[in-house]
C-alpha cells in the first residue's frame, strides 16, 4: 500500500516498548502491514471516493482516507488468521506469523490488529461506515466458513454455483463491493444500488483470475508458489469443472491425494494432477467465465458511475477507476 | 448471565439459515454464549451503573444493558480463541469449540463474534465506550501474549511481580476495572480516578482466587477439573512462590514434567506435584496476598463511591456493588 497510509495505519498501533515480551507483541502486530501489500483495496476505495467528488486535503478526504487504513487493516488480521486456518507456509515471501511464533501468540496478535481496524473506522467519522464494516465482516467470514468446512469434511461433491456462492462472499465483497460502497459512503452519499451486483461479479473475476494464475502463471510474475492451490487442496473452479467431466482414474487419483495432509501429498502426484488440469479444458473454461463475470461488472459499473448526481460527480475519476477494475481482472500477477 | 441480557446479546447474531454450512457458523455463533456463564461482567457493569444513579427503565440504562451485552460477547469470543490457544478440552461442561468443529471453523466463528462484540458497543450510544473496549482488548491481548509467550518459550524464571503483572493486564482490566468505569460512562459521567487502581487490587485478588481453588478447591463446588493449571502448565503465584523455595529434587521433577506436551504428562506425577503443593506452605501464601489486595481494592472503592457527586450517586447500590465484590474474592467456586 502507499507510504502514507502506512504510516497512518501504523499511527494506530501500539508502539514497542516495556518489557521484551511487550516490545514483541507490540513488532508482531506491525509485521504484516509493513510487509508491502499491494492496497488494492485501499486503492479501490479511494478511486470511489474521488469519482463521488471527495478531494483530497478535505475532510471527506480525510474520512476517506481512515476508512482505507481500515480496509488495510481488515486484511492483515485476516491474512494472519487465514494462515492460521489454511496452515500457510509463507506469506509475502516471508513465513507466515504463526511458523515465526508460534500459532497461540500469532492467534492473539490477529485478535489485537482486528480491534485497531475498529479504531481506524471510529476515526473516519463517515456515515455508515461501522455497519458496513460489521457486515462486510460477517459475510467474509461465513465465505470463510463454506470454504473451511469443506475442507474439513473433504467436501469435493461441489459446483460452479458452491463455488461461485463462496467467492463472493468470502472474497468479493471486501475486495469490490464494500471499497466502491465505502468511496460513496466518504462522499456523504448513499452507494448507488448496483455496485452490489457489479462488484460481486468483479470480485468473482477477480478470484477466478488468482485461481488460473496460481496454476498456470509465470512463476516469476506471480510470485507465489505455483499450484500451492494443489497442495493446500483449495476448491477452485478449475478443479470442480475438470471434476465433472474427467476420466475417472484421474478423478480417484485426484480424490486419494486430496485426502493425505498436506505435509503427505506427493510432489510427483501432485505434478501429474497439475498438468492434467493444465491439458483440459478447465483453465480456459474458468477464464472465459471470468472474462464474462467482469465484462458484466464493468458494465454495470460504467452504468451505475453514469448515473451519479453530475454536480458531484467527477467523470475522469470514474473512468481511472473503470481502467484499474478492468486492469485488475486481466492481470499476470 | 441473565436471561434477557442473553436475549439481547442473541439478538445482533445473524439467525442459522441458508444452506447447511451457513446454518452450523451461525449456531457455533450463540454456542457458548448459551452454555450459560456467570456473567460476573455484565453485573458489575450493571451493578456500576445503578451506584452511579442509573435507573432502569431510562436510556441510560438501556445504554448499559447494551455495554453489558458487549461485555458477554467480549469473553466469550477471548474463550473461544482461548481456547484454541490453550488447546483446552472442556469450556463449561462441553467439549470446548475447536473440539467440536476443528481449529479453522471455530478460530473463524470467533473473529466473527469479535465484530459483533463492537456491534453492541455500538448500539449503546455510550460517549467514551468505543475506546474503553479498544483499550481492554490492548491490555487484554498484553496479558495473554505474556501468558502464552512464557508457555511458548518454556519460561519458569519468573517472580510474584512478572505474574502480578500478567495477571493485572489479562485478567484485572476486563474483570473488574472497565465494567467500574463502564458503569460510570453510561451514566455519562467520568470514571473515578481510583477505579483503575481499585479494580486492579480487585482482580489480581480474583484470579489468585481462582488459582488457589483450581488446586484445593471443592471438585464439586468449583466445577472445573481440579489441578487442571498444572497440566496446562499454567505460571500461578502458587507454583512461582513454591519454585522459589522448594527443595532441588521437587523442583527438578515439577521442570521435567511441565517441558512435557499436556498429552505426555504423567498423572502420578502431576498428582505428586500436586500434593507437594498443598502441603508447602505456597497455596496459603497466595491466598493471604489474595486477601490483601482484595482489602485494599474494597477500601479504594468504597472511599471513591463516597466521593461522588451525592446528586446522583445511590449509596444502596454501591454497597451492593461493594457485597457483590467481597463475595468474588473468597468465594468457593
Amino acid at each position: 500500500m502507499r507510504a502514507d497510509l502506512l504510516s497512518r495505519l501504523l499511527s494506530l498501533l501500539p508502539e514497542p516498548s516495556g518489557r521484551p515480551e511487550l516490545r514483541q507483541y507490540a513488532e508482531m502486530l506491525r509485521d504484516y502491514p509493513q510487509r508491502g501489500g499491494k492496497g488494492i483495496r485501499s486503492e479501490l476505495l479511494l478511486a470511489s471516493a474521488r469519482a463521488h467528488g471527495v478531494r483530497p486535503g478535505t475532510a471527506e478526504w480525510e474520512g476517506a482516507l481512515w476508512l482505507a487504513a481500515g480496509l488495510e487493516l481488515f486484511q492483515n488480521w485476516v491474512l494472519i488468521h487465514d494462515d492460521i486456518e489454511d496452515d500457510s507456509e509463507e506469506r509475502r515471501g516471508r513465513p507466515a506469523l504463526h511458523r515465526l511464533h508460534g500459532l497461540p501468540l500469532a492467534l492473539n496478535a490477529g485478535d489485537a490488529l482486528h480491534a485497531y481496524m475498529w479504531a481506524a473506522v471510529w476515526r473516519s467519522g463517515v456515515t455508515g461506515a461501522m455497519e458496513a464494516f460489521l457486515d462486510m465482516i460477517h459475510r467474509t467470514a461465513e465465505g470463510q466458513h463454506l470454504d473451511l468446512s469443506w475442507v474439513e469434511h473433504g467436501e469435493w461433491a461441489l459446483g460452479p454455483a458452491d463455488y461461485l456462492e463462496m467467492v463472493r462472499l468470502k472474497t468479493a465483497y471486501y475486495t469490490v463491493v464494500v471499497p466502491l460502497q465505502l468511496g460513496a459512503r466518504a462522499a456523504g452519499t448513499e452507494p448507488h444500488p448496483d455496485f452490489e451486483a457489479a462488484g460481486l461479479a468483479l470480485g468473482a473475476a477477480f478470484q477466478i483470475r488468482d485461481d488460473v494464475l496460481n496454476l498456470a502463471g509465470d512463476p516469476v510474475k506471480y510470485g507465489k508458489e505455483i499450484a500451492g492451490d494443489l497442495l493446500e487442496g483449495k476448491r477452485t473452479l478449475i478443479v470442480l469443472h475438470w471434476l465433472s467431466s474427467a476420466p475417472d482414474n484421474q478423478r480417484q487419483a485426484f480424490l486419494a491425494q486430496m485426502r493425505r495432509p498436506r505435509a503427505e501429498k506427493d510432489a510427483a502426484v501432485i505434478a501429474q494432477l497439475h498438468q492434467w488440469l493444465l491439458d483440459s479444458g478447465s483453465v480456459a473454461h474458468a477464464q472465459a467465465l471470468a472474462d464474462t463475470e467482469a465484462a458484466r461488472g464493468l458494465t454495470l459499473l460504467e452504468q451505475a458511475f453514469a448515473r451519479l448526481d453530475p454536480q458531484s460527480a467527477v467523470p475522469a475519476a470514474a473512468q481511472e477507476l473503470l481502467g484499474a477494475m478492468r486492469a485488475l481482472a486481466t492481470r499476470d500477477a
